[in-house]
């Protein structure tokens, strides 16, 4: 029964390997948003015939295209050709030609853009409600704001009526959205997904980002529309890393008592307790840190120079044409006219201070996890006051994008009082899978339905260990602690790990030649073999190639078996290099010869 | 004889090796300032007596000490304890009472600094004639103008009588004043020396410089001055590299015969030619590019929003007393107070984009390689007009800090009219050993004096060679191309060099169990050994420790010897893991092997 299948990508995946047509899927979509009813989600609506149509051009079902048939709904600041861009304001509208790079990408992989989602104008707000086309409904709580500025994307992922929609994210309108509508928000690292055809608000501070009901479902659509764009002057070639298993402990810094600010809403505080409580449960590392100087970088987006960026978007606007401006949006943006060139770099070293005074603290840390909202705030709220309730929903989000932050608003179970629990991991540029890795970890622990749909949200798989970024090595000779080559070891950034013995199936021999002496360690069993000393290091993985290019023959490196069971890698020995050498096993470990050799000496 | 001593920092640790005392090379200096008799050089000379105390609590001369009592100036917009700092603009100065980061470092390290030398006000000009100090009179040439901003500091390295000055460079100005004074200009990689305590020109742009009379003298400067800091927003965390040989072939890009620009001067064309042609014969293979749109960057700095930089410096300034300023400085910086916070955005989004066009040419280059003064001017040039020839000095180097790239201004052999000779060669972000490993090559082929010493400059030692970034591996058995486990190489960036064979000195087994088929590789002398087949692979050195740790016992890496007498890393086998082993050794080669057991299949 399609009507009540969640549009989780898997779960459409299963249907169309099962049979299930694309025609059925958009069929159930119309009626899906028939069911809701909330003319506020889309500004542009595609077709049914013509979504059939595009459908029916994929062919058969591919299970290799990885988002054959995965309907998708995109904020109307991102362009698909042929329909209006309107960024929430008509008089700004334009017909674009071509699709945007990220567009592209995802419909290239099979995935069906079905419609244009309605947005607070140009990006700019964080409630949804500041546009001109009526505003949509929240998806869980008609009273409360949907979210914004990527309102409709946010409902209509929250509804289950697509699998994931695009957004923006400048401010935290990636994430503020996900929050109030009990979905996924993943705001990549700046530059991941290309701007090429997105309106900007803030150039240098934008991301498109992608709302989903799972963090893998966010992560599947990520890693399809990401990619390095030589047209997009501030894309950045970033490297692709799949899911694996966070690493163990996770340090992750948390608001102190002094800093944190729920706006006295207990009840989002003992959620957000909660959910720290279940980050530690899992092995988290916990830290309270002052983030006062994160506040004082987020005031810079709206108070400092970087209103000018979102005011060079639609200066030829104000000047022609001021009034088609929705009156919030033009109060904030056209504070940039009284700032000079000076004001704007006096801006920017004072970030480039800021983040720099923070450094010490955020470097010590793997994440950051924070409320994503600090409080709910209904819509009657903003029509009292258009501003402050929509400057008090960034107050966990407004500083990410300044730091350069990649970060993954996820669901928790939700509050005492039935309204959705949020939390956003934080880390640095390039960290997309650590924060989605350990968001997961939620989607265990916390049982809540995805978006305002009935369907509990599905345990994830477990993941692929990750690479070990160092490499345990064992040596047996020169290079223990204190020995002529140790500095061979150091120098690569190498640490002692611990002493060991290998198992009694060893044979040791010092060989010829010299004048360093040089150890020889071979497996062999038998009457004559021994355990031999040795000790274990472990070397950055990076370096292990130029520690390898200065062994030279007879010596190598393979697997030593070690008395406790486990093995290593370390020095061994060819057996046609012992020509000459002297049989050392019955001393049992290299230092004992050395201190021999001295007394003979 | 100090009197005939050149002041190259290895000449004066001889010096002090040999008995001679800080004062005696203090008492020289000034001999030679007298002899000299220019006034323009400093504007604070620091008092013999004062030196020579801060030169005896040295202690005795200790070699470990790298500048132990080597003379140094410093521009005077770098803040040196006790003294004023001017900036040239006697109403902007003030007496700080700490030194800069970078003068505590090379103080730290047992350099005096003997002086604060005149410059172009503001650090503001390339021609250093801006200044209300009056201009140093270049040090080669009266005639010409002596360059900028950091005139002083390469008018005394000219005249050997510091081993090394520092200066600053935003837009050209550690470079134009060593092209004109016949010495070393080392302009580091933003971030890589401190600018806590330096007046700032365009604070994103702008660094401290090194002049010095050889390569090496700027570089061991430079290795003991930089650090990062955590002080200052724009210090970067950077590795220091030692100076290695090269890699062969360089790619080098030069201007093409569109784009190349002398403003007519032959003579300096003919000249660059020769230099071009010395590189070539040192192995570069040099490619002509259009340096157009380099040009267009380079035109943004004073023409864009920079401008705006320098205006926050002095705003203070040009609204209490804008008569304090250098008239011709003031006529450049207040043209930013037509330009708002908008425009600098705009700007910086500009340039953002001129970069990103620019890179798919620079990305396949290593260096590049400009005159670093396309003509001389004359000090009555300058009188005639204060600024084109200003900008025309600019147009090799101008556009490098905007791009982020590192550079090295080194003398080459005399023009054919005796003016002397000057390249500067350009690499990215944190390339500054290699453009310095290759400038001293010049030093190698080019016969020349020191600045407007006697002296010729030394010969360099011989360098190290270069780490390579790739290991040779060789793979006797799955790993080969088209075999199952191929991919673990091709997956870690690895590379198929070529086919070979090893010495007729190997037995090769299929070892026991499964169910892939492995090979082993024993070195075995006698009648039944054999040459046996492999392919050797490149691996990034970074990728070894991830290819080593998915390798099984009794597998290992060894040194395998081959048949063409070199030897390469390689799969070897130990000898107790041959148990039900079966010896293939006259097979010789693996995939033949494997033909014969699908056969039997």
């Amino acid at each position: 029964m399609l009507s009540t299948l969640p549009f989780t990508i898997n779960a459409l995946r299963e249907a169309y390997a099962s049979g299930t047509r694309p025609a059925d899927v958009i069929d159930e979509i119309f009626s899906r948003l028939d069911a809701v009813g909330d003319p506020g989600i889309f500004i542009h609506l595609r077709d049914r015939d013509d979504l059939v149509a595009e459908a029916n051009a994929l062919g058969p079902y591919d299970p290799l295209v990885p988002l054959w048939g995965i309907p998708f709904a995109a904020k109307d600041n991102i362009d698909v050709a042929g329909i209006e861009t309107t960024a929430g304001c008509p008089a700004y509208a334009y017909t674009p030609d071509q699709d945007a790079f990220v567009i592209a990408k995802l419909r290239a992989a099979g995935a069906l853009m079905i419609g244009k989602t309605n947005l607070d104008q140009f990006a700019t707000g964080l409630v949804g409600v500041r546009t001109p086309y009526g505003a949509p409904l929240n998806a869980v709580d008609p009273e409360i704001v949907p979210g914004g500025s990527s309102g409709g994307s946010g409902v209509i992922v929250g509804h289950g009526i697509v699998s994931f929609s695009l957004g923006t994210d400048t401010a935290g309108s990636g994430r503020v959205p996900a929050a109030l509508n009990n979905i996924v928000g993943l705001k990549p690292t700046l530059g991941a997904l290309s701007a090429s055809g997105v309106v900007p608000a803030c150039r240098t501070l934008d991301t498109v980002s992608i709302f989903a009901m799972t963090v893998d479902d966010a992560y599947a659509a990520f890693a399809v529309a990401r990619g390095f764009d030589g047209k997009d002057a501030y894309s950045k070639p970033l490297v692709h890393e799949d899911l694996t298993e966070p690493p163990q402990p996770l340090r992750v810094g948390i608001p102190d008592a002094g800093s944190i600010e729920f706006f006295g809403d207990t009840v989002q505080q003992a959620a957000f307790e909660r959910d720290v409580a279940a980050l530690k449960a899992r092995g988290a590392v916990c830290e309270e840190i002052d983030f006062e100087p994160l506040y004082a970088i987020a005031r810079m987006l709206y108070e400092g120079a970087w209103v000018a960026e979102r005011y060079t978007v639609i200066a030829d606007l104000l000047a022609s044409d001021p009034d088609a401006v929705h009156p919030v949006t033009r109060q904030i943006i056209t504070h940039a006219e009284s700032m000079s060139a000076a004001d704007a770099f006096t801006g920017i070293y004072r970030l480039a201070e800021l983040k720099r005074a923070a450094e010490p603290v955020l470097d010590k840390l793997d994440l950051l996890c924070v409320p994503t909202v600090p409080t709910f705030f209904s819509v009657a709220d903003l029509e009292a006051d258009p501003v402050t309730p929509n400057s008090n929903n960034g107050t966990y989000t407004n500083f990410v994008n300044l730091l350069d932050m990649c970060g993954l608003a996820v669901p928790t179970a939700p509050r005492s009082d039935g309204r959705p629990g949020s939390v956003t991991l934080l880390a640095a540029a390039g960290q997309d899978a650590l924060v989605a890795s350990v968001a997961r970890g939620f989607e265990h622990d916390c049982p809540r339905n995805m978006g305002a749909t009935g369907h509990a949200v599905p345990t994830p798989a477990p993941l692929p260990p990750a690479t070990p970024d160092t490499i345990e090595i064992a040596v047996c000779g020169a290079h223990m602690t204190g020995l002529p080559l140790n500095w061979q070891l150091t120098d690569l950034g190498g640490r002692l790990l611990r002493s060991a013995r290998t198992t009694p199936n060893y044979k040791f021999y010092a060989l010829a030649g010299g004048p360093l002496a040089r150890p020889g360690l071979i497996k062999a069993a038998g009457l004559h073999a021994g355990s031999i000393a040795l000790e274990v290091w472990s070397l950055p993985a990076t370096a292990f190639g130029a520690f390898m290019a200065g062994i030279p023959a007879p010596l190598g490196i393979g697997t030593i078996d070690l008395a406790d069971g486990t093995s290593v890698k370390g020095f061994l020995c060819e057996t046609a290099g012992l020509d000459g050498a002297l049989d050392i096993t019955s001393l049992g470990d290299w230092r004992v010869f050395i201190e021999q050799q001295s007394e003979l000496a």
